[in-house]
């Protein structure tokens, strides 16, 4: 099932973008995270749309867990539509944006500076709105992405966000981990061969639900995403807590559910979570490096074994291949899904 | 399709609910916002879970607009996993929970009134756990909530949120609209009263998605929250902008939407997505005030005309109804839907 699709390529560009990440902007991320403490924010806010709100949820927990930075999403539509911008003077204000051209995005930073506030641009593109709004910018490095989906750009974002999170933290552990970053996702894409070929089992599927908690709450979103967009299923993500207080009521013979569950703190709870699925009879697809956890799977998603912070970065490959693989079987257009545009324009 | 369900009964307690709670807490909600304005926080942090969650993020939007504060969303498992609590001693944190007894949001709140925050508690329950940790607490006053979909808890929550958005912008015009919020609530129950029986038409429906904008993204949320829990069907919410962008290509003939869209700043935007929606040939199903938008939809479930701000407390209604309706057309058991409890206890 190989394919001749930007998608394809720009996934397995992955590596090399990360690669190239780490070492070009290391020591931006190391000046804007001295920035940051010399402004010493209450707390930060992100503005964000689509993948990059994916990757947002992911920089909630990063900057949570290893910074101590409470992190709230924006909501820019109370200031674009209800013409009020929050008091965000004493803040780290984050936009992300792969484009940088994102008007509602730009909107809160350019408000947010104006305020005072220390500003941040993610970006993959130097040149555009966002980067020239924000005090300090980021860039992705990831090569222009032609593919719909994003892919690349996502990756490269979380790194970003967990560059900055180690950074904060200045904790050499935390560092020497994202060294190993490129390997461990060159080591996940040869893992993930098969996976495009594995998806023609599910030719037929037309809904599932996606799990995940912690770091990798937002991977289960991201998953949902890649799936909604490319194969036109009604994919929902939703936190393993959350899902079994209600939602998990769904599940009937069959139900395909896409688990992410690595090794580390949430395991156990996601290993009980994917027990009580395989009794109900729920058809499961796994992406985890815990033996117990593949094990259980119908279609098991294996990736090495990584610190858990890192594991977002890794997991969402076997998805990112699993939705390329489901499109292709569905024989949908792969680099040019219906209703996706690559610049968001939103008010 | 009248039923003896204790759901059915909670619905129709609404209006009460809201009088008592206008009446009793008036003065404590004074006495909270005078006590957040002396503390000057620099933003708020919400923990909630399920239709709490819900109501946070109708909070997020109310005090975002009207008060200018910053409004972050609680992820408990950064605390209770990674065993790290974001540094929250300047800002009001805030915890929600009908029982006031869920583990994880008590210990947010515990954790942040040792950092020197100050928290509040609303809940339905003065003897709870939540109520002895918060420094202050404002009850919903809503009565014993039986039925375990909750639903005047719901509106009764979104009521304190807009209560304490009034009392902090001190404004005498937001005040005297709330003052009316229970005669629009009885007025919309009148207008739904055959929303239930409109459900039939939707027996065999699988799958829906909710629409949603600004003050009324957390309607979308809590309108396909209902239907999940009671009815079984997949049924995804989305923010108008976000749908948009990506998920709208699954949208095929016969699609069930279902879209708030009342008159206010957000309206032309969401007229012009149910237009395209009706062009994509979905089934749709409109809540609004709006006669060019109930024109357009397939099920109109009309409310009255009020405030914007006010319309996601009058606008879950119909909703409600319509949940209910359609778990009796489908034969469920409406107070004990299956995987449901009344506490939610979730590390």
């Amino acid at each position: 099932m190989a394919s001749d699709t930007l998608l394809e390529r720009e996934i397995h560009q992955q590596p090399g973008a990360i690669t190239r990440l780490l070492s070009i902007e290391s020591e931006a991320v190391a000046r804007v995270a001295e920035a940051i403490r010399a402004a010493r924010p209450h707390f930060v806010l992100i503005a964000a749309r689509g993948s990059s709100d994916n990757a947002a949820v992911f920089g909630k927990y990063a900057l949570g867990a290893f910074a101590g930075l409470p992190v709230a999403l924006a909501a820019p539509s109370v200031t674009t539509y209800y013409g009020r911008m929050p008091a965000v003077g004493g803040a780290l204000v984050i936009g992300i944006s792969q484009s940088g051209q994102g008007e509602d995005i730009c909107e809160v930073v350019r408000q947010a500076r104006e305020q005072g506030a220390i500003t941040l641009g993610i970006t993959n593109n130097p040149d555009s709105r966002l980067a020239k709004t924000a005090e300090h910018a980021i860039f992705l490095h990831a090569g222009e992405e032609r593919s719909l989906a994003a892919t690349k750009t996502f990756t490269a974002q979380l790194t970003v966000m967990a560059m900055l999170a180690a950074h904060l933290a200045d904790d050499p552990a935390l560092k020497d981990e994202l060294a190993q970053l490129p390997d461990w996702v060159a080591h996940t894409l040869a893992l993930s061969a098969g996976v495009p070929a594995r998806a023609e089992r599910y030719r037929y599927m037309s809904h599932c639900v996606t799990l995940g908690r912690g770091f990798n709450y937002a991977t289960a979103f991201e998953l949902a995403l890649k799936l909604k967009e490319l194969t036109y299923i009604v994919a929902t993500p939703y936190s393993s807590a959350d899902f079994r207080h209600g939602p998990i009521a769904q599940i009937e013979e069959g139900f395909p559910v896409l688990v992410i569950a690595p090794g580390g703190r949430v395991l156990d709870d996601m290993l009980d979570l994917i027990r009580d699925l395989r009794q109900r009879e729920a058809e499961l697809l796994v992406i985890s490096n815990d033996p117990a956890a593949l094990e259980l799977a119908h279609t098991p998603l294996p990736i090495p074994a990584v610190p858990e912070w890192l594991s977002p970065i890794i997991g969402v490959i076997p998805g990112q291949l699993f939705a390329l693989g489901l499109t292709l079987a569905k024989g949908y257009d792969v680099d040019h899904p219906r209703s996706l545009r690559k610049v968001t324009s939103t008010r």
